[in-house]
C-alpha cells in the first residue's frame, strides 16, 4: 500500500509544496475601473477583444492570459505537460476554441465559479504526484457571454435585482510546478521576491451543496451553503481555526452570500469574520459601478487571485491563505425545467515559502 | 525533486497499478435490444427512468450506476473520496443533479465522449499518486436529452443523413483503488476473477485537434484526427507498436470515423486494422437497429467498457488493451457561429493483472 496524503473526509495536505510560478490576469474595461485596477497584467478597452462574438472574445482572452503565464513563467507552451481548465458557457466552448488550442495535453473541467478552485487542486495534485513538470490552470468568464447563455439578451435590458451579481470580464491562469520558479531569462517575471515564493500546501474538495434555492439572480445565496460546507470541512480535517489563516477568499458570494455565509458557518461555531473577504466584493465598487451583490463569474476569483491575492503573499501581506472559489451549478435548462440551484466549492491552502 | 512517471510527450506510466474495484453499467431499452445486450448490469424500458424530463432521466441512470458500481466494491458512498463525472449537456447539469448529489467530494469534467477516458485517467493519477483510497469515474448520455441539446426537437422528426450517430442511452461507472479488489461481503462483485484483476498501468493525455470539419451530423469525422493524433502520441510515448495491444478501441467514431482514423495513422505507418474495434460500431447492430455511422455519446465507451472490454480482460479474451474514447467538442451556439468541431481522445491503458 502506497503512503496516503488524504485528510480528514474530503483533504489532501502535500509531503512538499506545489510552487506557484507564474500568474497572469487579464480584464475587460469594467473591472479595470474598479478598485483592483492597478493589479491586472493588462486591461482591454475593447470588451469584444477584437472578435466578432462575445464567445470569441471570452476565447481570446483566456488565450491571451495563458500566454502571458507561460512567458512569465519563462516556458514555452511545449515545456506544460497539461492545462486543467473550464468556464461557464454551454460544453465550455471558450475554453474549447482558447486555450485548449494551443496544442497542449488537456482536460476540461466544469465546476461554475469554482473553477479555478477546481483547476489549482487537480493540477497541484498532478504536480505533486510526479505525473507533471509544469501545468497551467485557467479560467475565464465574460459578462456578455454570461448574459446570454443564462439570462436575457443584453439589448432587452432588463432590470436586475439587487441580489443579482455582476459576470466579470476576465481571465487568469497560474503556472504550477514542483521547484520555486527562477528568472530564467531578462523578459521572464516568475512569481518570486527574493527568496519569497507562493505555493499550494493542502486542498479540499468541495460536495455539492442543495439548500433548494431556485434563484437564478441570486447566486451568492445558492452557493453560500456550499462555501460554508468547504471551510468547516477544511478546518476539521486539517484540526485548524479561522485564526491560522490571514485570509479566507471566497470566490464570488458579493454581499448577499457573504452575511448567508457567516451567518451559517456562526451557527456551527466558527467566526470567520476577521478573515473573510469575497473576490466579488473586492473587485467592483459597487456604490459606482453598479454591480448590485458584487462581482461573479469564473473569471472573478481567478484575476483576483492572479492580480490581489498571490502578490500579496509574496509581499507578506498575507502569509497563509485559503482560496475558496465558489460555482453554483445552473444551466437554463435545468432552470426552464424548475430545478435548484446547487453550489460547490473548492479550497486551496496558498502559503507564503521561504526558499 | 520528486520523482517523474512522465512518459514522453503527453503520458504518465505509473510505478504500481491502479484497479479497477468494481464498475456497472445501465443502459436504455434500444441498447437493451443490441448486440451487447447480454453484458449490461441494467437496462431500463423505460427511456424515462421514471422521471419528467430527459435531463431527469439521465441524472436517475448516472446515480443508478453510480450506486451499483459501489455496492458491487462492497463499499459506501463514504468511503468514496472523489467521484470525476461529467456529460454532455450544457454545464453538465446531468452530473450535477445526478452524481454530484450523492454527497461525496465532487470534479466535473467536460469531455464532450472522452469523458470516461478523462475520469479515468485524473482517478488513476489521483490514486497512484497517494491522495485517495477509492476513487469513482463516471459518465452517461442520453439520446433524448443530446437531440435536445444539440440537434432538432424529437417531435420535429427530421431526417438524419447516413454520418450521424446515435447517441447511447447508458452511464457507466467504475471504482479504482489503490490495491485488488476483494469479496468483502456475499453481495458484493469485485472485478476479480480467481487471481486475475483489471488495472491501469498508463495514460496519455488528449490534446484538441481540429481538422476544420463543420459539420455537427458527422460527429465520427470530428473526431478521427484526434483519435488519431492520441493514438500515435501514445504509440511514440511509450515505444510500443499496435501489435503490443490486443485490442485498441476508440469511443464513438462509428463507421465513418473509423475509415478516416486507419486511413490517417496508415499515413502515419502505422496499422491497427488487426486491433481496432469501435464501441460505437458494437453496441449497436446497424443493419437492423437504424442507427446509421453507429452509437456515440460519454455513455458510449462508459457502458462497453464496464459491460465487455473489463469482463473480456478479466476472462483472458485481451491481455492489453488500450482504449481511447473520443470527444466532439461542440456545442448549439459554437455551431450557430460557425465554429469547427474540434476533437479530443484521451487515451488509458488497461492490462490484466494476475495478483
Amino acid at each position: 500500500m502506497k503512503k496516503l496524503y488524504t485528510k480528514g473526509r474530503a483533504s489532501i495536505e502535500f509531503d512538499s509544496p506545489v510552487f506557484f510560478e507564474s500568474c497572469a490576469s487579464i480584464t475587460g474595461p469594467k473591472e479595470g475601473q474598479g478598485p483592483l485596477k492597478d493589479c491586472f497584467d493588462a486591461i482591454c478597452k475593447d470588451p469584444t477583444f477584437g472578435c466578432d462574438t462575445w464567445e470569441a472574445a471570452e476565447s481570446a482572452m483566456q488565450k491571451e492570459s495563458a500566454q502571458m503565464a507561460i512567458g512569465k513563467a519563462g516556458l514555452s507552451p511545449a515545456a506544460i505537460r497539461m492545462v486543467f481548465a473550464g468556464d461557464l458557457l454551454a460544453q465550455t466552448i471558450a475554453s474549447s476554441f482558447g486555450i485548449a488550442g494551443m496544442g497542449i495535453p488537456f482536460y476540461g473541467l466544469y465546476g461554475a465559479c469554482s473553477t479555478m478552485g477546481e483547476a489549482l487542486s487537480l493540477g497541484a495534485m498532478t504536480i505533486a504526484g510526479g505525473y507533471a513538470e509544469h501545468t497551467l490552470c485557467a479560467t475565464s468568464s465574460h459578462f456578455a457571454s454570461a448574459e446570454k447563455e443564462f439570462r436575457f439578451p443584453l439589448g432587452y435590458g432588463n432590470q436586475r435585482p439587487l441580489s443579482a451579481s455582476w459576470t466579470v470580464t476576465g481571465s487568469a491562469s497560474c503556472i504550477l510546478g514542483q521547484t520555486p520558479p527562477k528568472e530564467t531569462h531578462p523578459n521572464s517575471m516568475p512569481l518570486r521576491k527574493g527568496s519569497c515564493c507562493a505555493a499550494i500546501t493542502g486542498i479540499t474538495t468541495g460536495k455539492l451543496t442543495d439548500y433548494g434555492l431556485k434563484d437564478s439572480l441570486n447566486m451568492g445565496g445558492c452557493m453560500a451553503p456550499a462555501a460554508c460546507d468547504t471551510i468547516s470541512q477544511h478546518l476539521t480535517d486539517f484540526g485548524r481555526s479561522p485564526s491560522d489563516y490571514d485570509a479566507i477568499f471566497t470566490g464570488d458570494l458579493g454581499y448577499v452570500g457573504k452575511k448567508i455565509l457567516i451567518d451559517l458557518l456562526l451557527a456551527k461555531d466558527i467566526d470567520i469574520t476577521k478573515q473573510h473577504q469575497d473576490c466579488g466584493i473586492l473587485i467592483f465598487d459597487a456604490d459606482t459601478q453598479d454591480t448590485h451583490a458584487g462581482g461573479s463569474g469564473c473569471g472573478c476569483s481567478a484575476v483576483v487571485l492572479a492580480g490581489y491575492i498571490l502578490p500579496g503573499i509574496l509581499s507578506g501581506k498575507w502569509k497563509r491563505v485559503l482560496f475558496v472559489p465558489t460555482g453554483a451549478l445552473l444551466s437554463k435548462v435545468s432552470f426552464n425545467e424548475g430545478d435548484t440551484v446547487p453550489g460547490i466549492a473548492h479550497a486551496v491552502v496558498i502559503e507564503q515559502k521561504e526558499v
